[in-house]
């Protein structure tokens, strides 16, 4: 911490969206930080690859430095804000260097805590260096604080949430819409909502690092990327879409990790949300997150997953949290006290699962469909067929009654090998009521 | 705090629904709570009116104590929990005293708070001592800490929500079922939602003291209860709920607070909330909470607002706060920095209105009536008239564009004179999408 016991003084790693908005937000709401904090916020230093680039913020008296692990280093830096990105190379030498300097690193990396996690706050612990990571889920939504400190008294029993804003908006402009995912996706790569690589999102990786977080924090456990289990949405259809309306539902990706009896159950996947729960109103590029405590029951929170301001008002919580010495444990309990916990076995992992099969209408079909579940011990609780086809294939989709991931893939496996079957099946599992 | 660095010790006061609750986890959660406080918590005395009534806590070698104030001045008292309830007498004897020995308080009394909250924080300061009201409001959901530290960063434009359990659980009640205000109120009764002399919650009083400790918390103001506006739920009637439903609204007693150029609009009243808005799904004794900020744009927290668990979660976040050396200053910014706010006059507040008229079905009403708003300067967005009866009162009833309160208060007055309208208008502001 700083001598001058008036003034926080800030080293930004990264002056991308966020870290220029972070820094603007700094220079033009002094007086309010100031007061909010019980400090002036001063940014000292700074590095980003391209020092020329028009920024909002003025960055006057501001020293630039050429590596970002420097700033670790600086004696005008009392606290450091990782802003680079990803969890090798510079963002992690810098997050392992501000550490062990005993200075309090507040970062919005989720892949590098979803990778490192454990090891950073071992380090935080170890040299008495707060460790803040708001930002690194779910943008503004203060989802790392109300698990820490908010149901610190709770033994949490489930989170699940919209993560990936970009799959929100894909899903949820396809219901608005009636549009192909593909058509939908080259839409929001033209908007900016996408990568143009977009696999990270769409294939659940992105809400797969920010699940594994939530997870530790939740059930005081390891962070545990190995762990996870994570499908995307790209086998969503405009069809998918129109029959989960009709059955009640909206399809949204969601992360969960539930605590059963039989240990951890923690997957992202597509799911069928009833439509009378607040997560399937959560539209467009918003998250979501439900959580289920012993004592507090069901909380929900629904806010910008991502964006500039968002997730600047994130790292700001952080920086006014250090400069208030309001201390954070990285991972909400200590080291000392992280417990690896028995992962469910994804065989016994058990859900309602709804399954769309594309058929050739033909006698018989769902007679066979009907054995072939019968055999896997899966109990039908709806089945739709929609309209009839002179030729081409025909959608036949059913609702199973509770049943286990082992049964449905046995029974997966055999519907996959009808001959009237004429693509993969689609399954989406259904989250209770 | 305590010399033996590994204990909190804490006393009690009150040992009714919540405190009973917060006891017994203490004992029961010893190990979690350990672990998430960072120490071992104790409660070391207890304030109760009957020692004797059996209680879920086994309250082992706790010392009882005959007034309630006396637990502030007990040298095996580090922290001080106040669930006593009322705003005068042994809460307020207790509260101060507590402070004033500069020991940490933990409160849960929102009528203190909302009449005494800014000189509570005052000797809060002056004795340094933490002053800490997670359960004052929403029970378990944290907006306290949401708006003190999560949103510290953001300058705030809008807070609302359902604040009172009992209010909503009538009005859901009120629309699933089709009954009547009156008969759903004795019902609420019956099952403990509502309390024999419902007056608190029905006309808006429980709300409202809610809703100005947000509103402090939220713009940096004094705790202004005095400057506040409270309509209650007992003008609504079937009818309007189902004129609700068909216009795409669900009715739901609201506490706002926004800021707007002419000053602070700070109002309970029942309001029109769309449809597609996650608080229109918020049901039963469910609470909800709306924040805009000027970073991380709009927020929403739902949860339980009442109840054992809920109530005790949020306390014993504040005990772990505590624990942690978490300091919390009271309302969010230090005394210095409490700034008066204007409020908007409440003749300038604008809204759209929902009318319900109940007529004469005679011919030239509608003439009238139209001829009235003209005259006020209000135009009407939509209308609709009910049915026709041959004898006996219809119901009309329309959407104006927005206007502001003096304008409708006038039309209203030339509404409830006109000799074909036969009880006083019904009136429900509309809650912009």
């Amino acid at each position: 911490m700083s001598k001058q016991q008036e003034t926080l003084r800030i080293g930004i790693a990264g002056l991308g969206t966020v870290g220029g908005e972070v820094a603007r937000l700094i220079e033009t709401e002094d007086a309010h930080l100031h007061m909010r904090a019980g400090k002036k916020l001063v940014v000292t230093a700074v590095a980003a690859r391209d020092r020329t680039k028009k920024r909002a913020a003025a960055l006057k008296n501001v020293a630039w430095v050429d590596k970002p692990v420097d700033l670790a280093n600086r004696n005008d830096v009392d606290v450091v804000v990782e802003l680079i990105g990803g969890h090798e190379g510079a963002a992690r030498d810098l997050a392992e260097a501000t550490l062990k300097k005993r200075k309090p690193l507040v970062t919005a990396n989720k892949a590098l805590l979803a990778h490192y996690g454990q090891a950073l706050a071992g380090l935080s612990e170890a040299y008495d260096a707060p460790l803040y990571c708001e930002a690194a889920v779910a943008g503004g939504i203060p989802v790392i604080k109300t698990l820490r400190e908010a149901l610190a008294g709770n033994t949490m029993l489930e989170v699940y949430g919209i993560l990936n804003g970009t799959c929100n908006y894909i899903l949820s402009t396809m219901r608005q819409s009636g549009r192909t995912f593909a058509d939908v996706l080259g839409e929001a790569q033209k908007l900016g909502y996408a990568e143009a690589d977009p696999t990270f999102d769409i294939d659940g990786m992105d809400a797969g690092h920010k699940l594994v977080i939530l997870s530790a924090l939740a059930y005081g456990a390891p962070v545990n990327l190995p762990g996870l289990k994570a499908d995307g949405i790209r086998a969503i259809s405009a069809n998918d879409i129109l029959f989960a309306d009709e059955l009640g539902y909206r399809i949204k990706l969601l992360g969960i990790a539930r605590m059963t009896p039989q240990g951890l159950m923690q997957r992202v996947a597509p799911y069928m949300v009833p439509q009378n729960s607040a997560l399937a109103h959560v539209d467009g590029v918003m998250n979501a997150i439900y959580m289920q405590g012993s004592a507090v029951g069901p909380l929900t929170l629904i806010g910008r997953g991502a964006g500039a301001g968002p997730t600047a008002s994130a790292v700001l919580s952080d920086i006014i949290d250090c400069a208030r010495g309001r201390q954070a444990s990285a991972l909400a309990v200590s080291s000392q006290h992280v417990k690896a916990v028995n992962m469910l076995p994804d065989e016994m992992s058990e859900s309602a699962f709804y399954v769309r099969l594309m058929v050739m209408d033909k006698p018989g079909v769902l007679a066979e469909l009907a054995a072939i579940l019968r055999d896997a011990r899966i109990s039908i609780q709806s089945l739709l067929q929609k309209g009839r086809a002179e030729a081409g294939p025909v959608a036949v989709v059913f609702i199973t009654h509770d049943t286990n991931e082992k049964a449905m893939a046995d029974a997966l496996l055999g519907l996959a090998k009808m001959q009237t079957v004429l693509e993969p099946p689609c399954l989406i599992r259904i989250l209770p009521d």
